[in-house]
């Protein structure tokens, strides 16, 4: 049996019972390795608070783990009940259809359990769920490389007056040139891209396109630790959030439609002008 | 304080580990009606299991509660912790905005404690979150109401080869005719939308129309009672699923737009075809 468990998003009191329960009961329990230290705090040996909770030894499933090594993962679950613990929801931004396909290819019982991802959390900030066109990703450009499939379907979310989530490119385990061409493991720092770089890349391809999908004025929510106890979120233009400090990672970003009344209201108490109003208040 | 708490999809093990120290915490729990007595398998009073596992009493707040009564809420949440539990996530496919708008200008402090939705738990068909286009709602069909704005929607995304979510109509405490007259309060009984009803209404408005946004032989897949230990997903035709039983609420159905091989693979493991060769296995 092979239990795939979300964690939620913001620390270890984000599982589920039903998600806590399963993982007591499982034999072996490995995390992903992802995202997953950086959201909940954690250093690579220090997963000691989520181990204490669940009453389990927990083994860290990297990138390289889970994509070559996942034969062990799955050889456990056959004579046994394994947890596979994921950040946010096991389907959500991040997906592991990989696994639960070969799990299933040999006869492997699959449970899902699920959690809140940053696919249905971005809900906080009051712009409506059933109002977002395609959802697209950033990823970091390079002096050779600078895909710009995003603006297409951004423009298309905004043509049609629906919201656009843009998810931000995450680089972990990167090998590093020289261990590619000596073939020694060697890894880059872990990269997160900001808000800002999303927003600078943004204006950059517009300025490119100058088929004006958006703008430095365009309304747009930054995120930042969503669902975190420390969570950030401020509304405004591209231009005004390019300025703000968002802090540590993860960040995303949404580019406004239309948006309608309600969503406005909710959108009022996140602005920029808002927030800086309540510090000065607090400050009195 | 308000503490808006989403409860998860599928009973009271649901609620995460932050989510349930927030309700014991509280002096006044609410929770909201109009899908959740459902969903958690409970009759109107029958909240024990929630009571006892939280440790506090729940008042049941209807539609009429949360929309004209609202003021009740806030007036406790001003002076002390209050509980307003949600099925799903508060800000999933039901979204509370309203009440926290409201809140947050009396100057409450408002939490929320995300949990999965179907927006995202939906992921476990296989097909990709990010291959989404806009969300649809069916609604139901009278004999002089046939509102088909969901039908550009659907042509919309698959002609740019995206999935729709199609949320179905849920009719509760809907006032009878004679109650509208008289001015007594008497209710129709609640109404869920079957998956069945939903393809026969998207079928009769692609008559309609005849402009092939989809037809009989467009790939679907149909969830029912999504998160629960006995939830039902089938992947198939709109003929095919026409067929299928899917027996009690909640139900939602996906239209598929192009899928990409890995969205395939994971699908055919909820074909119809698949369940049935695998119910004779069972059966041997």
């Amino acid at each position: 049996m092979l239990y795939v468990i979300g964690l939620g998003l913001g620390d270890e009191r984000d599982i589920t019972l039903r998600g806590l329960e399963a993982v007591r009961r499982c034999e072996k329990v490995y995390i992903e390795a992802y995202t997953s230290l950086l959201s909940f705090g954690l250093s690579s040996d220090g997963l000691s608070t989520l181990e204490k909770l669940y009453g389990r030894p927990i083994t860290l499933a990297d990138r390289e783990m889970v994509e070559e090594k996942a034969d062990q993962i799955l050889s456990d679950a056959r004579g046994s009940e394994v947890a596979f613990l994921v950040v946010g929801d096991p389907f959500g931004a991040t997906t592991h259809t990989d696994l639960v396909v070969r799990a299933k290819k040999l006869g492997i019982e699959v449970k899902v359990i699920h959690n809140a991802s940053v696919m249905n959390a971005i809900g906080i900030c009051g712009l409506q769920l059933y109002r977002y066109g395609e959802t697209v990703s950033i990823p970091f450009f390079t002096s050779t490389w600078r895909p710009d499939s995003f603006y297409e379907k951004i423009q298309r979310n905004r043509n049609l007056g629906l919201h656009t989530l843009c998810l931000l490119d995450i680089r972990v385990k990167e090998p590093t040139l020289e261990s590619l061409c000596r073939g020694k493991k060697q890894y880059e720092p872990p990269r997160y891209m900001t808000i800002n770089t999303a927003i600078e890349q943004l204006l950059e391809i517009e300025q490119t396109k100058g088929e004006s999908a958006y703008s430095g004025d365009t309304e747009c929510v930054g995120f930042a630790r969503l669902g975190s106890e420390d969570q950030m979120i401020v509304a405004g233009t591209m231009k005004q959030l390019q300025l703000v400090d968002f802090g540590a990672p993860l960040h995303c970003l949404v580019i406004t439609g239309h948006t309608h009344p309600v969503e406005e209201e909710m959108l009022d108490f996140y602005r920029l002008e808002t927030q800086n109003l309540k510090q000065e208040d607090n400050g009195v």
